[in-house]
């Protein structure tokens, strides 16, 4: 950078991404169709996509003037853990598809931010690899794929590996209708047609990472390495969807299981109640991020009944449409006790790697701490409904 | 398809269609403008067409978990007589102008699904062709056009040719001001300007089959075939409707009916009261695709006044704004017994003849399948409000 | 026309108007920017102007089955007038702008069509030469300009030629802020500028009616004729304006003036009931097309709460924002006698003179006619609210 | 111009601005990206940026006709100042890098309209400055930047200068996240990039006077001139801000200021309740113009509890989305006693300079004096409530 009177002189302004929003335009840059299409996709046609936006949107932050907020504290305890900030890692299936690193890369970067990884059943790397490359306490994304053998396999791996907190995925008894993704042909492998060969032209980078590593497909399902498992992989992510889970497996799991236990997927306030009362730690209130159930609703919308309904008895997380620091702080607001981000979190792992991940948490996390000073809360423990204005009515009135 | 390495090889992605939006697109492709025209028309300036679609995604699914839904069954029962899915065709008129093989090529398609098409009086083939293409238990439109001899002709032959139920259309007092079909000018026979013979080189297949079969125009009108028909079809149609219909009409036409019969049109509360007191077996929710009355209310925000009103008396059905499984299934959940759908499954005929309605028949079956097991419901049966939030506010509250 | 086979051969499709849309889009094309800006704009940022149409897409249509409603009767009464039509033209300024036979062709479109045009105190034509148009039982609008001599004189001058209805202007009491208006020089005479050469060069018959026939400017308040007539018009208009008329000054209106009175521009109940009592027969719900106050509430909105407020102690008439047969039949639903359409009946006439205004007339009358038809009124009389869904509920609920 | 035949003939339109929007649009051509961006910045996604200007046309007025208001009067009182017309200028930071005579001329504009200018503690002039550009009775604001220290100096050089009212920014404990500002890299000095040596070609004007006068950053906060003022203004800036600040500091505040004071940034009714009863003389009701908080409401729809809750115990201003006449008399009716303008005098300002201040102060009070008139009513202390339907039904219900 060379002087020229008073001015700096650059060739060029790098621009460095300073939002969610600035990662997601890297991360589609990055990406070859396919990919991205898996990344972005909603079920259908969107609408449920979409209204986790905009019902964020909806929510007025209603700021207290001069409440000495030096320092915010936005330290957060999920299941027994406490977080440096109330932001952790969503489960994401097949996440080497996004970055060659993974699961791996995005594990390291929680643990680097003080928070943690819940790790997919569907990664693309294996519960034994992840627990490796980072510290401990490890949290699990069961989905209840095949039969009580290979849950309880999976069970005793991840107890085995260190795992202690187990999310229980309940909203895919079905793969939702992502069109986008069916339409581009998100398989493995892939099939090449002129318009990918173009692509693998134009991103180097990550064909690169794709070919050399192969980290697209389900580690926890193959004992093998290599095209074996990619090629068994879809065939088995579909035959293994479980439709007939019942409350009756639920308690299986929780029997089974010793650490804490959060049932996901929930949006109506009985199904939260039935797994508090059935020993479940909590909910994670969530639409799987708009990409199962088409006219789900919101999850920030559907968050304030079900924290009602658990009063106490549970803690409640959220996911779904989270982009900015003022999101996870509404859903404080409204109860939660930290949130899961999954789409931002892989924008940052497909632009850059691990490191993107750690600078998307330092975003949020600076958002979140910029948030809570605007309305003059100095921890998250402060945070609650009067510092939001009625859902319906974007005004601040006494309270 | 050759294998390169890891990948499958393939020239071209043949991208076939997945939802009823992809068949609409091909449909649009394939059809010369006077035909789209007709098939994507609403009257006036499309309020209520836009109303359909928009309605729907004001409400919202309240998905119940650990249901244990493995298998979704989606029979229901309509005037008796069992469908394999909770969907049937609409009577649509001049169906042989999207594709030559019209009602006969759709009427197997609902056949093969286990359903049924309801054959339009402004049917392309006759009630008779249509009768012998097909197997048993016909359904029949009635546009009550001209004096009470005509109707009572209709009647007969629909009886004696083994059509069992009865749909009366009463939303078609006058012909509704659908401006873009009007400007385009679907007359019979069709004025050849420079443009549409350009079209014609664009589109050879529609006009070949059309010039070929000569299957515009209302089958049920003439004992003739040939340019006769062509040219007599529209004034007919203008001088033949009833705007002095009444309900004593209603009640001459059910005593002279033996079979199922239902009212289309109704928007109304004491309308659909009326006609199951008239003898009706039902009522169909309708605002005729928002093809009739602009500024009608959508249909899905009709339905569950009218299904309070009827109160188990009668069936309801609804069609206008019908395009995903979820449509079905909310529109299940708010009382009726099935929906039509009409462009959908035009869409389908207009794309690939018979077989693109097959398509479009499994694709909603599959999605109010994926729907209801996403939603934890293992039966239409069992749908009910409860599924749903209240329409005006999107979210599941404790129920 | 030739016919080639089976077909029509046309080298052209006119593509006759068929909508008050398809003549304004006409009347678009044929003014120059200048008067485009003049009968398009709305104040400041059109809110209004917007809120006219929207307002009434938000009231639905609930339509009763099997009425019998073979013929329907569009006639009306308003001030002791039959109309064959319930809609009237509204008093324009200047109308000769749009074409030069200005208010002479519309008073006389109006008279064949059996309904009346309320000629404005700005008119291009005299009060003199617009009752000398046409037949008997004229309507005069009254900008109260000036002091009394000027109005007095301008009621004897009406009562003189025949006049019998007086619509006084209560909601100009100064000019509105039509930005695009003032942008583009509305001025009298017109500054030429090089893009007004160009434009000239391009609309030659506007351009020729308008030099040839000087019929811009406000016919009543000269007794000469020619280009003195239009340098003071401007001036002369700017100068007249009466903030600060009183109810006293209608008092002295409503003494002074024989025949029926409505107060015009009314948007509150207690304006409406306050102009009752003082004599008048009825008062017109109106935002002057949204041209005048940026921020009012659409009239459709204001309508019902003036109805109950008048109560049936006078007539109730609406302008602004009927474009549609819909809109007609809506205000009648909620209680006006009759509605005033302002820029439908301008577009006809910029486009087509007075046969223009007799087919946007036509247009009007044909869609009120085939929407009483659809919702099942047999006549203008029969029409309430029972025939709408509250406004901000589009649903019809039994009543 | 000269005359041809009845024509004046002009070569080319000047188009003299005629609103704020058409300010804005001058501004924007007139000024950097850089500066732009800083100009027409909200914080995050600019929900409450566009929430500012869509909540002021949700409410609407209600006019009130014959009410005899041939004369206007739009003075009121601010902290016993009287003013012309119910505006005045918002304190703006680092004013001069819209033009180079900043705060000076903006302070003169002010004074001409009889309407004052709120000098910003980030002002590019100093407090001594500006004082001495203008007459008497200056208005000051405070950021409560460093500790008692600093502030104590400034309160103490304001005094000394003859400022009378003090305004004491609240909502800026840290700095907004205005990400288009940051992206631009609004830096002093400013790094020179290959598009800003272009953009300097394009607007010589703005570098001219940028590099001539050197007046962008933080005058209050320098005792010697030039290139060192530049360079430490912007690390300074960031870190005095006061995240710490509490209702005892403004009560230090309150003691140490001997004028009126008042609380910047109220959106809730508790914070102006509190600074009244801890001595302030009144609040103005902001959002920091969308800047710092997004997700606050907008602060028109914030007024009308703080009002209430207020009750007449202090004074209540408001900012933050006011663009038209229409925007100053709805938060008038909702009991403001007048407005500050930010964005709208700047746009002014960065256009022509002091001339465009005064142009945009005399746009207002037009349109201020013409909504009075329409809605009938004489003077700001008639506006009340009546004059405006509830915001969330665009109805003039009787009262």
């Amino acid at each position: 950078m060379a002087r020229v009177g008073p001015f700096d002189l650059r060739l060029h302004d790098p621009g460095e991404p300073r939002s969610v929003a600035d990662y997601r335009r890297r991360a589609r840059r990055a990406l070859p169709a396919m990919v991205r299409a898996y990344l972005e996709g909603g079920a259908d046609d969107g609408v449920t996509l979409a209204a986790n936006r905009s019902a964020f949107e909806r929510w007025r932050l209603c700021p207290r003037l001069l409440r000495s907020a030096a320092r915010r504290d936005l330290r957060t305890t999920v299941a027994g853990t406490g977080l440096e900030l109330p932001v952790a890692l969503a489960p994401t299936g097949m996440t080497g598809s996004f970055h060659w690193n993974g699961e791996v890369a995005a594990a390291r970067a929680a643990e680097r931010a003080g928070t943690r990884l819940v790790l997919s059943t569907a990664s693309s790397y294996s519960i034994e690899e992840v627990a490796a490359a980072t510290g401990e306490d490890h949290w699990f994304q069961l989905y209840p794929w095949g039969d009580r053998t290979v849950i309880g396999e999976l069970l005793d791996r991840a107890a085995a590996a260190g795992y202690r907190a187990l999310f229980v995925t309940a909203d895919v008894q079905v793969i939702g209708n992502r069109e986008g993704e069916r339409r581009l042909g998100f398989a493995v492998p892939p099939t090449l047609t002129p318009r990918r060969i173009v692509d693998a032209g134009l991103r180097p980078r990550w064909w690169y990472g794709f070919l050399r590593h192969r980290r697209i497909a389900l580690a926890n399902l193959v004992t093998g390495t290599g095209a074996t498992e990619a090629l068994r992989s879809v065939a088995v992510h579909q035959g293994l969807m479980r439709p007939d889970m019942s409350w009756d497996d639920l308690a299986w799991i929780r029997e089974r299981w010793q650490g804490p236990l959060f049932l996901k997927g929930v949006l109506r306030p009985e199904d939260a109640v039935a797994a508090v009362e059935a020993g479940a730690t909590g909910v994670v209130v969530s639409n799987h991020g708009g990409r199962q159930l088409d006219g789900a609703p919101a999850s920030i919308d559907a968050l304030p009944a079900i924290v009602d309904a658990v009063a106490g008895r549970g803690e409640v997380l959220l996911d779904s449409g989270v982009r900015r620091g003022t999101d996870v702080v509404k859903a404080l607001c409204l109860g939660a006790s930290a949130v899961l981000i999954g789409r931002p979190f892989l924008y940052g792992l497909a632009a850059d790697g691990g490191r993107g991940v750690s600078r998307v948490l330092e975003i949020l996390a600076r958002e979140v701490d910029s948030t809570m000073a605007l309305i003059g809360a100095n921890s998250v423990a402060e945070l609650d409904r009067s510092y939001l204005s009625d859902r319906k009515d974007p005004r601040c009135t006494p309270g």
